[in-house]
């Protein structure tokens, strides 16, 4: 791969999820190949667990990295041509990004949706602008649109814990008091549209998610039935893509509790984090032994390393 | 020690500090035991000293080593059970701790005292439920009620500069414009009633300190009476542990000069830091030869290295 | 070299120069004569370029590298002996100064110019003190009147470019909204000085610099005049030194676009970055060929690494 921008890049899913089995199974032992090679974790947005796991992933790999906290107002980045730069950017994207690549042998960045303006986040300006302009393998952290590092990570949970061939996995929207981006949905419904799983989206009418990214899967307004036999859910609030980036419902009957999960076939909870415990998911279902939130967590720390470890793999072979 | 909590946890005062001159004798060489452990310093409160201390003593040990900033406002952890969490908290506690535990070998905390609520303060919420839900060692960086890290950095520094078997030693309050937490006076106080010394409190009255960590030392608020035949002068600050967290006096009479030193036996001259210069002491006293400011601070690295090299210890015997 | 402030610490540009060459050409072999040894860098502003080149410089080294970003104004220090403090800052510069040198083998520091009192900025207060109380050596990041790290990293960029034995380089002025200091300005004018450069420093009335970091340069306030036949055009904005950090000028007349690199020798074109497009240069300028500003960042890496040499060097020495 280029770039790790979303699962396009990845190859096989299945390879690639063995190759995360043997990485967990020795993460600090032998994989010394990130040695002498850097990477820079660029923050747009802020970040606990994406932050401390591409560390701990580099680290692993004995990379050299670097955070890099710009915040989306304190670094203003131009990224039209032909600007008269005498407002409040003080620099374009071009310097930015090559300076960048010029650091690093790759760079990881996160840059949220603004939940503003749909098809300027649906065109990833940042993530598409550096991977043009810094000459150098870019990973992504989290963008407008996606956030492939964690579904990989959701995915490597599915691996590790299902208990059939074709498990069937539900995407199930839930209440939250603030508008939030799509990227998490949208990238465990491509993600899961690639692996050996039945995916099941359910979610109030006015929540379609963009159509690219549900692919084959089933969709299904009432949340029971969708519920019914199913070995995951995984649970996430997001905003409206139709109404973009508005709240359109905050029923907390969409709350996911134990007595949605005896529908299910003796399923495994799972959420990206954090979550708003008993507005998302009661208290009940997160205590349980089926909950999975720590172990999809855990991944992190894996899915990234598995990533890093195909790019250093690419890049010696160069 | 499970934890790194008090000095409950450090086993023999004596022995730590035998372990410390060894390290402080060559601390950067043969001491690679940390190569391929992770430490994640979380700090809920500002810090420089125990930042760069902690960072430079994980390196020492060639830990891999990340600093978390979260600041009490940015991160709202919920501590509550059963809570609905539709306002300002984002996450709870249980996934804050276990996420983090998750991700290292051990965590260390600065969760500094509200100076609000003395119940729930010296109930130390923060440090209980880290211990409690993050399954990895919990290394005390200043919690609402002590500062261990520090104290044993200053029982270090004594040992080094004591002249007789069984040194006499003050802590003596003094005046400051805002309201301090306890923890430094609470953790010297704790650490000296286990060591080889003689320790005397003074302050003015109002200032007492928590019997459980005044425990065996002479308490005096006639400052000059307590400094006669000093051995080591310590300073510091607090605000009223009864009238909680109130300023109840900032009398300059009870700032250390050159002329109340006068009255020790050549005492040397201690302080946390930082020190507001001709509040708690006068220039001519913490520039003088027997100020041990910088020696203190200095084996900051030496008592967090000290620390971490017994948890390793501790963790490779596993 | 002591210290590294300003060219003068550097002793034989042309040695400086050949010891760089041989690092750029193996940045990350054989060149470990850092490990165990660790260096702080201290942000009293903000920082990205430096910030991520001196980590890479340090990391390429295999030095423990802690970053330390204090800001201008959340930890206010003083400087003044003898006073009571009991206001806004809350620590004393020997103290702070003192304590970074005991935690580090060398400290780098940022701290740049108020642009408000002429006399104060360039007395250097900030980088004098640490070099007075730290007690170990400091390398200079960007202080109220120099930039050398941007100066060294400058002058090895022309040195690769060069096509002549003596290059014409000319140092010009270009408007910016916002008043900014002299340091880079400076330097640059500083490094040439001591190279084998013909240097021209061109700006309108009322641009002139210090006298003592003009040198020998030729001064010239016809901007076209000052381009015939360059080799190098380096762009910049400076504030007034004589109406102390005042913009007197914004005239966009004064910007870098093609016709007036066209009155050269085909120059290069230099910013030490960030550049606001179509202020300081045209679109046109930098996106061309013979644009050099990712270079000169670039070789940041290769300036401060080169600095960190001849320090390690100097210290294995002792």
């Amino acid at each position: 791969m280029n770039h790790f921008f979303d699962v396009d890049d990845i190859g096989s899913v299945e390879l690639a999820l063995a190759r995360a089995r043997s990485i967990k199974a020795h993460p600090r032992k032998g994989y010394t190949e990130g040695d002498r090679t850097s990477i820079g974790l660029l923050f747009f947005n802020p970040s606990l667990r994406t932050r401390l796991s591409s560390q701990r992933a580099a680290q692993n790999l004995r990379m050299d990295v670097v955070v890099i906290d710009v915040g989306s107002e304190s670094w203003k980045l131009e990224f039209s041509d032909g600007t008269i730069m005498n407002g409040a950017s003080a620099e374009h994207i071009k310097e930015a990004a090559g300076v960048m690549g010029a650091y690093f042998d790759f760079l990881a960045i996160r840059a949220f949706a603004s939940l503003e303006d749909r098809d300027l986040d649906y065109a990833e300006p940042v993530l598409t602008a550096f991977m043009k302009y810094a000459g150098v393998p870019i990973i992504n952290m989290e963008s407008s649109t996606g956030h492939p590092l964690q579904a990989f990570a959701d995915l490597i949970t599915i691996n590790e814990f299902k208990k059939t061939e074709r498990p069937k996995v539900v995407l199930s929207w839930a209440p939250h008091p603030r508008a939030l981006p799509h990227a998490v949905a949208n990238s465990f419904a491509q993600w899961m549209n690639r692996a050996s799983v039945d995916l099941i989206i359910t979610h109030p009418e006015g929540y379609e998610l963009d159509p690219k990214f549900v692919g084959s899967a089933q969709v299904q307004t009432n949340q029971s039935l969708a519920f019914e036999g199913a070995d995951f859910i995984y649970a996430k609030n997001w905003s409206s893509y139709q109404d973009y980036g508005q709240v359109l419902y905050q029923d907390s009957s969409w709350m996911i509790n134990q007595e949605k999960m005896e529908l299910t076939n003796q399923a495994y909870f799972m959420h990206c984090l954090p979550v708003r415990r008993n507005m998302i998911v009661s208290d009940q279902v997160i205590d349980s032994p089926n909950s999975l939130v720590i172990q999809q967590a855990a991944n992190r720390v894996i899915s990234m390393q598995t990533v890093l470890s195909m790019l250093l793999e690419q890049k010696s072979s160069e």
